[in-house]
This record gives structure tokens, sequence and C-alpha cells, in this order.
């Protein structure tokens, strides 16, 4: 029989106890952020359970990671600490346990109603980089881009892709963005003219935060990268396509991506969605050794995209996908990414690029429209 | 007659009193790391100053930013404090001021020979970019990866092309830095290798410092960019070509770069290099109003790149050019990256790219050789 919390929890909720994803909050608008798990329409705050000496196990037991005013310091412990903090949490919340269940006072003080509270960003994100991991976005955009002649390049095949974004600009879930000003050039031979983006796009993205990290010089194993990725978050990279259109040759997006990228205040673990996980797609041609996983693993994930309009009363879905559609995966993206020996911190944002399934439907941003 | 410090000054040194650049030093192995300005072959030790109550001036006097592991705080404050903190300290250095000349336990707490010194990263870096500023730099690459007919791209004479590196493996200098490993494809059609980088070089370039920044969605306007730079350092962009060559499209640089970043300790301020400014390049065609400066200025810093092989005794100047060589200026750099609604920090890294002169000697990178 599945595990139940105490706590009703609607079917429909995506905060059920076999999920609890972290996240930072306040719970009142002076309070100072703290961290905190979704359970139902709640969220359980780290620091009052840290607090209450609920954390008993011998990695956390000590630590002040719960009173830290992000998740940097808890994501660096790395996987045993992840999982120590599961197994608590799992069971403090769950029906049998009577230690939360039947203190009062306890549940006032650590259980917030989640309509009121404000979210946060969940880490301190050092870098952020973005993949471009998804072969149908790739053959879409190699289209668009290219033609019909030579739609994915050479090397797509053999890495996975990937540029430096930027970290200042990304931002909570809600948080507005302002449409990006900037040089756009549809006509080859005019001079380019200065306005508000036209072509302001979405992208449908998932995205790891990652845990430990490596030191510079130091790469990470593709075998022990999982260890290195302590869960995921839902993100748009959110593009003015005529800008990025005008300026990305040859460097690269810059202006047409800064002004702003979205992440959702909750980081799903990799042991959350450990039931979720699925073959990867075969690769053809094999990738090189650095890149060869004992275990490929992707996480069936279903993805939608809904977009309402100001004058709609409804949003409505514009597209499905799913996040196993990834050709390459989110460990071979962590370990591509140090074997140069570039060094990742705890709390970095690696992006997977859009995910885009093999049918039309599943287009995941309106650049492939 | 030119200013004199009390400390003497090998005419030969870069550091008169003249100069005062800042950064962050341990005074000894256990210390705490904490801000310092180079005076001959001393570093001045500001929290001792600023401990000793010698900041007198409105902004800085109840200020905690010389207690501060580094220079953001500082940076943040922006020009009037920066220019309250140089006078401060010329007048404290300077040959006919008694309050530390002849104060010999201060003396004795906040001078400290810089031989005695460890460096340390004088900011943290928030993010990086890099941009693609020098003329020559840009015809040199483009007639290596494009040939003769197209070297210089349509939109690189309307905008300071840039792209984001990693914050996370920039270095101070005297950083070691291991060879990249990484994917190679010399030869079309057959399939990539992996293995160290044998094409490691380097490329001399100053980048900007960012002092107060921007927020999300407000951009800086031109002719306000010089009051967010604090100063510049000497930048080195290793750069592995074969990862480079292979990986650069359609997204830009990203292993080819990321596995190490070194610049110098010391930030020289602008208001240090104002007796060097000088005309800044006639630019053809005009740029769009939101680059165009109502004074445009460059700096007359001349540059100089020695290697010293293993195993050779002395090294040998490979090259020599200069900081007046920019086609676009490192306020025009800051404003494009700011149009959009991007927001810099405090601390924020702003690479001019390779700075390349006229002339075949001015070459600054030997991917050009």
């Amino acid at each position: 029989m599945a595990l139940k919390s105490f706590i009703e929890v609607h079917p429909d909720s995506h905060f059920p106890i076999q999920n609890l994803p972290y996240g930072v909050f306040k719970p009142q608008p002076g309070s100072s952020p703290r961290p905190g798990v979704a359970i139902g329409d709640y969220v359980l705050d780290l620091s009052e359970i840290a607090s209450a000496a609920l954390f008993h196990g011998p990695l956390l037991n000590n630590s002040d990671c719960f009173h830290q005013p992000n998740l940097n310091k808890f994501v660096s412990l790395g996987r045993p600490a992840w999982k120590e903090a599961r197994a608590t949490l799992q069971k403090l919340l769950s029906a049998t346990e009577p230690t939360l269940r039947d203190n009062a006072t306890l549940r006032e003080k650590s259980l917030v109603p989640m309509s009121r509270v404000e979210l946060l960003l969940p880490v301190q994100i050092g870098d952020y980089t973005d993949f471009f991991s998804s072969l149908h976005h790739t053959k879409n955009c190699g289209l668009i881009f290219r033609g019909p002649q030579n739609p994915v390049l050479e090397n797509w095949y053999h890495l996975p892709v990937a540029y430096h974004g930027r970290a200042s600009s990304v931002v909570i879930s809600g948080t507005d963005i302002v449409r990006p000003r900037g040089q756009a050039h549809p006509t080859p031979g005019s001079p380019p003219y200065f306005g508000p983006s036209r072509k302001l796009d979405f992208e449908l993205e998932m995205a790891t935060i990652v845990g430990p990290g490596n030191d510079l010089g130091k790469p990470v194993d593709i075998n022990n990268a999982a260890d290195h990725i302590f869960g995921v978050v839902l993100m748009n990279d959110w593009s003015a396509r005529d800008i990025q259109a005008w300026e990305y040759i040859p460097l690269g997006p810059f202006l047409g991506k800064n002004f702003g990228t979205t992440i959702s205040p909750w980081i799903v673990t990799l042991e959350a969605l450990e039931p979720f996980a699925c073959e990867a797609p075969k690769q053809d041609p094999p990738p090189l050794p650095y890149l060869t996983e004992k275990v490929s693993k992707n996480y069936d994930v279903a993805l939608e995209v809904h977009i309402k309009p100001a004058e709609h009363e409804k949003p409505s879905v514009v597209t499905r996908s799913n996040l196993k559609h990834l050709y390459w995966t989110l460990t071979q993206q962590l370990a591509h990414h140090t074997i140069n020996g570039c060094n990742l911190r705890p709390g970095d944002l690696l992006g997977t690029g859009t995910i885009s399934g093999p049918v039309r439907l599943n287009i995941l941003c309106s650049l492939e429209f």
C-alpha cells in the first residue's frame, strides 16, 4: 500500500508524501527566508523541524543547513544526507507517526498554508548553463535556421552542445518579465532597427540543480554523475527570437536570452523521480567512453505548456511533451560539462534545452510553430 | 609637481601613489581575507585603516565595506564613495601627511610587504561576460574561420558582440591551469577523438569590474555607464582551440574556454586611468542612439604578453598592443549588456575580448599567428 500522510493531500496534488520537493520561503512578509518542503497545500518549515531536533540522523543532527536562506549548503552535503533528510521527513509526515501529527504546537509552527507563503529562489545560482539535448528540437531549429539539407550539425551527435547563460536574471515562477528591447534585422542589407522585441518566445525545459560539484581541474566521472544531481526544476528559457537571430553568430545567444529565465520554486529530487526512471534513447553513433554510462536513464515526466493571453479567461494547452525525449541524459550533460576540468558548484543550474517530442504537438517553443 | 608618497616607490613600479589599485589579500596564511591597495612594494590593509577610523568622509566613516572578505560591498557604493576613498588614501599616503607616516604602530599593522601576502580574487564574480570588441582581432579570427570573403560579420559593426563565460573558473593570476581534455575533430568526415588539448592558447584582454549595477528590466543609459565601472583588471582568456572549433557551432564557446580564466589581483580604478583617457576610434556606420555617447573614451594602456617555456631561462615578449585599439568602448559594452533589461551586479566581470592592434606584432592570441 502506498505511503500516506496525516495531512490530507488531494489526489490531483503535485505534492503527495512521495514527492516532497524542496524550496525556500518566507512564512510571513517580514520573516527571514528558510528551506521547506511542499506537502499537499502546506509548506513544512525545515528550520522549525531542525530547531525541534527532529533531524536525528548522523549527517544532519548537528547541521545548520536548514537555518540558511537558501538550499546551497544542504545540496552541497551529497546524496547520503539527502536520503537521510527524505527518510526523516517521510516518516515525520506519515499517517502512522505521532511526533508531528499529535503535537499541535509544532504543527502550528511548522506547517504553513502554501497560499500564505512567499516563495523565493531555492538556491543561489553561481552559474547557469543551458544544453541543447532534444534531438527533435534540434532538428526543428536546424530546419528553420539552416534548411532541410543540414538540420542537425555533425558535432551534435557526439557531444551535448551547451552554452553559458546568465545567472543574475534567473527568477522564480510568477516574476514579471519586462519585454526586452534590442536590435533586430529582419531585412538583409538594410540597417538594423531598435525597439521592443516583436518575437518574444518561451522554451519549456527542465533543469538540474547541482549538488556537491567538483574542484577545478577534476572532472566528474560519468558513472558518478548522478550523485552530483540534487534534483530538477521546471524552466522557461524566455527568448527574443528577433534579437537572437541578429546577434548570435558567431558567439551564441546573449541579449536574446539573458533578460530573464524563470524556474519553478520547487526542486523535485532524483529520489522522488526514481519511480519514473526509464531507459534513455539508444545513441547512434555510440558516445565516446567518457560519455558512456553503465546505466543510461531518462525520466518519464509529462510536460505541458499552457498560455493565457490577457484577453482570454482560461489558459489553453499549446503543447505536450515528456522529459523522456532527451537524447543526452542529465548525467551525460553533467559529466561533459566537467570533462575539461570546469568546476561546478552547489546550486548551479543546468538547463536541458527545449524538450520536444517526436510528434508535432510536442514542440515546446513557438520558434518551431 | 607630481604627488609623492612617504613610501619609497621605484620609478619602474606599477604602484605609485597615482595608481592605488584595489585587491584582496591575507597578510599571513591564517588571516582572514581583507581589502587592500598596492603602494610600491607594500599592500595597505584597508581593514586596519578603517579600524583606526581614518576613513573620515561622510560616505565611508560608518561603512563596514573594508571589513569584508571581498570588494563587492565597496564597489556597490558607487563613484562618490570611490572618490572619497581615493582622496582619503592619497592624502594618508602622501609625503607631507604625518598621520600614518609618523605612527610606527599603525604603519606596522597596516603596511604589509607585498612579497609576504597571499593575494585572492578581489571580488566575488556573479556573472562573467566576454565581449569581442577589437576590430583587428575580429578580422584576424574571421580570416582564419571563414576566409577573406567575409572576415567580419555584418552584425559586428552594429553591436558589441558578446557571450556569457563561466564565473566559477575565474582564478587569480598565478593559479595553475590544468590542460583541458576534450573532443576534437581535425578531419572532416572522420569521428572525433578525445584527449588533452593540443591547441592551448592565451588571449590577452582587459576586463571591467562592475560597480553598482542595475535592476532587472532597467537598462543603464549609455551616458551613465561609466558610473557603473569600478575599474579594470588584466585578463587571460585561456582557450583550447581544438575543443572550441569542434563544439562552438551553433551556440558559441563552452568547454573550449570554461576550464579557466585568469585575472590580475589588482583592480585599477577608472579614476587612476583618467590621465590616460584618449579618443575612441570613429565608428562607421554610426551606432544606434542607445550606443551613442556624448564622450567616447578609450584608455592608452600599453599591453604586453611575455611567455616563458619551461626550458627557457627568461620570458620572451611575444606581442605588444594597447587598450586604445578597442572599437567598442567599455561604456558601450556595459550599456549594450543592459539594454534588454539584463541586470548587472556589483563585481561582475566584463572582458573586452582579445585586444589586437593594427600591426602584425600586436596580435594578442596565438590563434592568429
